[in-house]
């Protein structure tokens, strides 16, 4: 099975002359769409929804990810295992995120023009001429060091942690879904060590029976605590919970939080313990 | 072969969390895209998409159907068997159009955990951790019983049936499609009802040979027939018409009638027989 | 294998309900969506998407197009065969591009209902009803005069062709991608024969080691070579280019050329060598 996570939108005949050359190299390989809906050039989004869809493909998974802004440049097309699946793409921090700071178990340069669609690609569609007959191949049972050169090292995407300030965790919004819900990169994990005292148990409990009290302030937006599910409140109300993703998200319970709060892309989430004097939460941070 | 229909869109993981899971339980299954595009939470568009789609599927095709507004909250998720096809999502009436008003062979709830992703599901997420689960062991060979419990009923959304009033018949427009053809809840069956005294011949036949004389009046537009095509008019006139999935649509021949005359979901749509006198349609409406 | 390739959208269950149709008639295709985004009955961007895409698929693919605005008219419903491949839509010109002015294979009239969905096809969904069912049975292996009637010529759609007047090619943008690049229709040949004292060496390779210094002037643009990609100027630079699909392109490196240049499908690109005066290619132009 070869997954595809580009940025070329559904419009135009990229998506299948990718699918073309693989179809006429793996003839039996199932083709899956993560997305073609990455937002033009924005390496981090497709990060984002990797590391959210990945984990949830089979053992031996090839996973086909162009989105690509330095083709034509000097990045490198590369290719890579890891925890059983195998990745293709261009070496600019797309796989950060699923990594997780983990060394893959093998990276390779695609250097190797026989595995090319042509030893003369195109200088702006490496998608079509290199990345995919790559992910076909490896579908088809060629190893990693047949395709590529190993090389040492990937580059990274910087993705900050949450801070934690003056028992404030603060983080922000790294991505709005099709709903409208404004998913943080705020973990359970870092809410439990930055309040101990906290009783914490319903954040790990994947259906947590009781909101958790903790002041959650986003934009102009005051909430009194962390809810199980988006029913946990009357529709048209703002609740913060953590999603399925694993996030802390903000949402609004049958509505759409980012138009609704004017929550845009990076605005900042802090989260504070209920005993805090909350009508001073500013000043608090900026003590810090 | 499984189906999915959803409102998730596909710039997001959802979609590709699903069909992951699914591939880890039915690695064989065939998955087929009807829509993510329904519109966040609008259950009447997803039933209304699902009843235009599943007739054309072969026996034994399973339909998941996620649009979910409820999700967390106690609407129960389910599975039922009708016409020889499967169909697993939420209770809230989104199979009403497609059952017709007749009882499925079998409803069970889902409430066996050993067919779900993990016996403890986000509670935002039950797509992933309930549905799409449920899907693939149908598609692999489970039961009904064995992934639920039988349940008597369910859930049911309203459709209201056009009015017959006074010789005049009163729809709506219940979808528009992405042409802009303005899809109203009108079947020919109430026309030759309301009009016995019409030649409706040409509305039972496919490919009908000639313009039923009837007036159509929906917002400021008066029309005078009910044509066989879109092509049975000049490029740029608007149509009335019975289109592919056997309702009443108002059209315009190569234009995007909604935003040329002004049209949207629910506005009504009045049939009347040419005798009646067409220059006070409203007056006889209203006195019914 | 069938494509499809519609304007239709995914927000209806019109695509669905031709997969539908294909799997009760080829329970083993597999179906690759090529797009169902092209503009509403916009034939020439069907044409343009389709010559871009089907020269990647193997030998045997059967290319579904439903392009379709004079349905219902008495435009013919056909299927041919080109280059070991074939094609089943209607006759208006969408296959021109793609058959390059070579006469197909073999050309058939959809005229025989047995291979219809239905003998009473619906007058507004022949892709349902009559080319779906074709592309399934061809993939089923049914011969083109099983399922239809030879004929002998098509219904052709316009290009013209860029013109060359007084040293100046004069193309125009055929097509602009997601990305915003604009892709014209002038191809690296018509370069070479309009300047035969340039060197174009670098125009041929796929890889052209070094820009082409040749004036470019689209909208209120001018620019001074034709680069090898989008990375061969500064973030944020235009840049012209032959791009993946064999055309000349104006792009934005990392931007979107088509809204920060204002430029729009139809537009003049007009390509004059280095050594014209440049400061009056209207004059040039305009004498011609």
């Amino acid at each position: 099975m070869i997954t595809l996570t580009t940025d070329f939108g559904t419009k135009d005949a990229y998506v299948s002359a990718m699918k073309g050359v693989m179809f006429g190299i793996a003839p039996e390989a199932r083709l899956v769409d993560i997305t073609h809906g990455i937002s033009p050039q924005d390496v981090m989004e497709a990060a984002f929804v990797l590391q959210s869809a990945v984990p949830h493909f089979p053992d031996g998974t090839v996973h086909l990810v162009v989105v690509d802004p330095g083709v034509g440049s000097e990045r490198r097309a590369i290719a890579l295992r890891h925890a059983n699946q195998w990745f293709v793409g261009p070496d600019n921090g797309v796989f950060s995120l699923l990594l997780n700071q983990e060394p893959p178990d093998a990276i390779v340069e695609l250097d190797n023009p026989a595995f090319w669609r042509t030893d003369t690609p195109s200088a702006t569609f490496h998608g079509r001429d290199i990345f995919a007959p790559a992910a076909a191949h490896l579908e088809a049972g060629a190893s990693l060091h047949e395709i590529g050169t190993p090389v040492d090292s990937l580059s990274s995407l910087r993705w900050a942690l949450p801070m934690v300030v003056q028992h404030t965790i603060e983080g922000w919004v790294v991505h709005i879904d099709r709903f409208g819900n404004c998913i943080t990169n705020i973990e359970p994990g870092t809410v439990t060590e930055a309040f101990p005292d906290l009783d914490s148990e319903p954040l790990h409990a994947p259906t947590p029976p009781a909101p958790v009290p903790l002041k959650c302030y986003v934009g102009s937006t005051i909430l009194d605590a962390i809810h199980p599910t988006y029913a946990s409140v009357a529709e048209g109300d703002p609740v913060v919970l953590f999603g399925s993703s694993g996030f802390l998200e903000v949402a609004v319970n049958g509505g759409h939080a980012a138009q609704l709060l004017n929550i845009r892309k990076s605005d900042a989430v802090k989260l504070l313990p209920p005993s805090l004097d909350t009508n001073t939460p500013n000043v608090a941070h900026h003590a810090a």
